[in-house]
């Protein structure tokens, strides 16, 4: 990783990145929608399930709405419409007909599902009701597009939850930060947590939690967003249930959003200039064998090594064999680009030896491990590669914050900083303009000192928060 | 399951089988735009699974295309357009705009993908190009919607291949043939294969053959479909390699669909008087258990459930454990309606005997097991009953088809007919005429003996055909 890449640069070698792994092509005729390519899928889906197992663990039910919404549903929450409108795709005509109510792709599936949610919910024996779905959602962005980071067509995921009342919607906030904790480990991705101030919430949320990353041009990155949403969506869309007095109450909802950025900022934060690195948990071939073979000795070397391969798929480690006619050199090459955590080498020496050569991605190592002993130490080397890559990227991210209980004359910011905010937008203001950044919010994790004072006005804080360039 | 029903009670049935095991929510505001539920999309995506077993193993890869599709791209290949424009849904709105090239909802990609394919392919190297999607597609039926069987929104598999010339291309369509047969075992499926005669092939294609299956009604249902197209699409979309000699040739391509229909076809093939009947391969819950207690023992009770539910659950049989407070009988019942497999029920009667009593969904038998043999015992009764209820239906299917080599005067078919054909329209007209049915194609397996003679002319038979009724 390469750290305070300026713009230019980190554009040119992000989308290198993603041409040589062959990830995803930019070629197909409409701005912003791309095709994801079979290996891209993979980690994509790979991704997906990492999300679902979580999911599914804390008793949330997988939905699938449909993908076109009324606009009469889509306008009955208007701070909802306010912030979406600008970004719809409208669907008017159908065969030959004119359709009599316009239908938009959904941006989002709050007005989608929230009709049917009212039909679902009677008493409080229903709640809570967890669901979730995985579909592609639409936005009309009008910014410059890149790959995965920002797109016209998203690979969403959104959890919807109801509750019976204002705690247990926080209690199921605090379940998906724990969510959150256990697949950012999964994708090997640190993050900052922060609580958006009001300005900059979800359109129709009480309040919007946000996860970043750091990118490195210093920039940061919304990975995933969770959002509290009161009764705000359950009275325009009329959702109650009967209490156990009998009386008619509203529900209390949340939803949690992640996206194909979560492809987007794995490549950003672990790359490097051979090409990206994928994390085990994620990554398409967990290994790569390659047999070092001349003609006199091919049938040999390509039995132990297929042999080698099926061990490790017998294992359950995911295993692509290279048997490809071509020079070793240039499959090293090929499988660097393309992030495989690590590459069995095999040729007749090793069998003489009784040994493999492991090549590790990410720190570019080599290492002479006993034929008899590899499956084991694969599934270790690939545990501690998992570990490895969140702890360094945790460490730059920590390394890369500054305190700012005053902002020094004439100082620049390189990445982030936490300030002291006394709870007035003016002041909130005056460090976006004095840094040049975005307040990005409350910092909710705290692993550096409070900040006492306001770093604008010296005031007393009410927080502690993160600032930063954004994407 | 219930032969010859008629066509309003086979729809109350259907549809009341549906809602009963809450597969699927019909209330959305949009026609023919169903909600899938958690249950009813667990099936679907094990269906998925199923698929994706086979298509990975034969080295497709699977790529997801962008839902939307200029009208430029979609407007190259006239057979397909004409096939298709009546039913596509079109985006011709973003944001405040007006867009300059409308975009259309695929209703099958074609034409979103040949465009990129023309692109990954250059040489007979980058042959053959075996892909697969499985995404959400549209169509703007105007006919009268049924969950799963037609409806407006998709649940869609696409298969796309292309190939260095028609033979290679032929023996793709062999593949499939085989995939299929495979797919069709996982879902307990028997069927026809059907070689559709030239007024009845997917629009652009050489040839087509689909899938059929034996619906209650005594009405066919396509399930599933392959197409050979030749170079159809590869002339228009210019989709060409250079040969080893450096010539420049079109590929040939084949595709293969399949789509939520598979939900809809089990639960009319399976589904009897209780329910849904679910084959094991894709059920959401193989075996609920359902303890047997009272107060005074239910902690003695309740603590060998779990115990037996995790035995289960760690020999990889999905198993549901219902501990709600309800009685037995409730639970059977809510159970059988969702077409569980085995219901496992553990008393203190069975403690005290050492057995587990076992419940069969498909024949509604009981026996008890002794504990110590449980999970090998279920795992034997669950391949028993995806053999034996794919066997009964193939059986149930193979009775109900008619050999015709002629028309006897008054004659009503019931369910299918096999006729021989001479090969001319006319004949084949007539025969649709007569019997009030349609045409299907060629009896591509001929299990029963060829029909000589054509069943309208009495000329000489090219083929034996098959006829019903469909939906």
């Amino acid at each position: 990783m390469c750290a305070h890449m300026k713009e230019d640069e980190f554009s040119e070698w992000y989308n290198t990145l993603i041409e040589n792994a062959e990830l995803s092509d930019k070629r197909y005729p409409v701005k912003g929608m791309n095709v994801w390519t079979p290996y891209g899928w993979r980690i994509m889906t790979n991704i997906d399930a990492a999300i679902r197992r979580e999911l599914d663990a804390t008793g949330h039910g997988e939905v699938c709405f449909p993908l076109l919404v009324p606009a009469t549903e889509f306008e009955k929450e208007a701070q909802h419409i306010k912030g979406f409108s600008d970004e719809v795709y409208w669907v008017t005509r159908a065969g030959g007909n004119e359709l009599d109510v316009p239908l938009l792709l959904r941006p989002t599936s709050e007005t989608a599902m929230y009709p049917i949610f009212k039909l679902w919910i009677r008493s409080h024996a229903d709640l809570p009701l967890k669901t979730y779905q995985i579909v592609n959602v639409f936005r009309y962005d009008t910014k410059m597009t890149r790959s995965f980071i920002r797109v016209r067509e998203i690979h969403f995921f959104e959890s919807h939850t109801c509750h019976v009342d204002f705690e247990d919607a926080e209690r199921q906030i605090a379940e998906n930060l724990e969510i959150w904790s256990k697949v950012s480990k999964d994708l090997a991705l640190p993050y900052m947590v922060a609580k958006r101030p009001e300005w900059d919430k979800f359109p129709g949320a009480f309040y919007t939690i946000g996860f970043d990353v750091l990118m490195p041009t210093g920039r940061t990155m919304q990975m995933a967003s969770i959002h509290q949403y009161k009764t705000n969506f359950a009275v325009p869309y009329e959702i109650t249930y009967e209490d156990e007095k009998g009386e008619h109450q509203h529900v209390h909802q949340t939803t949690y959003g992640m996206s194909e950025r979560l492809v987007g900022a794995i490549i950003a934060v672990h790359g490097d200039d051979k090409g990206i690195v994928l994390p085990p948990v994620v990554a398409p071939h967990q290994v790569v064998v390659v047999p070092i073979f001349r003609k006199d000795d091919a049938e040999e070397v390509l039995g132990a090594a297929r042999q080698l391969a099926e061990e490790l798929d017998e294992a359950g480690i995911r295993v692509k064999m290279d048997d490809r006619d071509l020079r070793p050199g240039e499959k090293y090459y090929h499988w660097e680009r393309r992030g495989v955590p690590l590459r069995l080498e095999l040729g007749p020496r090793d069998m003489k030896h009784g040994q493999v050569m492991v090549a590790i991605r990410d720190t570019g190592e080599k290492a002479a491990v006993r034929r008899d002993e590899i499956v084991g130490r694969v599934e270790e080397m690939l545990a501690e590669m998992q570990w490895r890559m969140l702890d360094k990227a945790e460490k730059d991210l920590r390394e890369r914050i500054t305190d700012l209980p005053d902002i020094p004359y004439g100082f620049e910011l390189e990445d982030v900083g936490r300030v002291g905010w006394c709870g007035e937008e003016d002041c909130a203001t005056q460090m976006e303009v004095n840094l040049e950044v975005v307040f990005l919010g409350e910092d909710m994790d705290m692993k550096g000192p409070a900040i006492e004072r306001c770093t604008t006005c010296g005031g007393t804080a009410r927080m502690t928060a993160y600032v930063s360039k954004t994407y």
